[in-house]
């Protein structure tokens, strides 16, 4: 019994692992139909994001058939309840890469990114990217320095949030309203894809320690 | 043992109810800061936060220490893994008050809602408000009507939601690009604001059911 359920706890890992490969494919893929106008990366986005919510959703129901038949305790109980949070942070990064997405597809033939936020926007993606290989490879080692690059990685991201408000708000701007929007929900996408990021980054080292460190506001 | 389980579960469902209360008066407070430029009010609702965000983080570790302690099954772990999500939804929507609020104090003295989206917005802050007293309700009766209502309330706002970038794009607009900004993150916050609601809603069906709904888009 106690092989099998050591072996469905790595399968919970192991699930985890494979959710965030999709998302880190996702990201990849948006940022670049997001900077390079590309509708059908675009459409490809959007499409697989029905298959990662069906990914957390069969891990949810793995999780708590585990609660139920093997009443888990210690750090086994908190593998299983960080993965119930994990999987709803994943789900909702897998969200956002289509919501990059979705904004690319409905420019084009147009670039989303006005002219002068393009290289702004191509940091943030790359740094979004950058994020989510971190998060694949903390999910699979457990390695606490990566949570704190994730977070160190976030700051470079805010940095760059605050920067594209003082240039749209700056005297030079001259976009009209659709590029204000654009980059006012770009933006914001890309910041709250990190921040989920950050958030995932804490519930490992709550499975570490046994203490959940505060909610990121 | 059991009385005192039972007690316990009551307990958990308690303090579900307690914070949906305070996420009700913050999000009342915060749309009537933006809307009537209180930088007071708006202050209050950032305060505020974080006491809803401690609340989240007590109801936690209640939940994973009942789970630890009594390794429920059936609908009572379901009660409990529900109360997980629930709260971090909660604690969300407090965040996002809290966003709304923000938006009313970095305007101030001027009020957020460029003049030609008062309306839209008081609308839209009405239909928050109301959600979140359908929420409290939910929480506390499991009416499953609540949540059938609560959906219905959120496609009203994803009307508006689409109206206000109708306006803003639209040829007539002729706010400057701080409005522009303003319009596009404040009618986001209103959204996302339903949105969990809605998500709560379906947790609440799940407890009902034993059966997850998709999770929102």
């Amino acid at each position: 019994m106690r092989e099998v359920f050591q072996q469905e706890l790595q399968d919970v890992q192991d699930r985890l692992v494979e959710i965030s490969r999709r998302v880190e494919q996702s990201i990849t893929r948006a940022t670049r139909a997001f900077s390079e106008g590309d509708v059908q990366l675009a459409e490809g986005v959007i499409a697989a994001d029905a298959e990662i919510d069906e990914l957390a959703l069969a891990l949810d129901d793995l999780a708590i058939d585990i609660l139920a038949r093997q009443s888990p305790v210690a750090r086994d109980l908190r593998i299983v309840v960080s993965a119930l949070r994990i999987s709803a942070s994943l789900e909702r990064m897998g969200d956002i890469a289509s919501h990059i997405a979705q904004l690319a597809r409905l420019r084009f033939p147009d670039r989303v990114a006005p002219s002068g936020l393009r290289e702004t926007f191509k940091r943030m993606g790359e740094l979004d990217v950058q994020i989510a290989g971190m998060l694949v490879q903390l999910l699979e080692t457990e390695d606490g320095d990566l949570a704190e690059q994730i977070r160190n990685e976030d700051d470079k991201i805010d940095d760059l949030h605050l920067s594209v408000f003082d240039q749209v708000l700056g005297a030079s701007w001259d976009g009209v309203a659709a590029e204000t929007v654009d980059a006012t929900l770009a933006s914001r996408y890309h910041e709250r894809f990190a921040d989920h990021a950050v958030s995932i980054a804490k519930k490992m080292q709550y499975l570490a320690s046994g203490t959940w460190a505060p909610v990121d506001a």
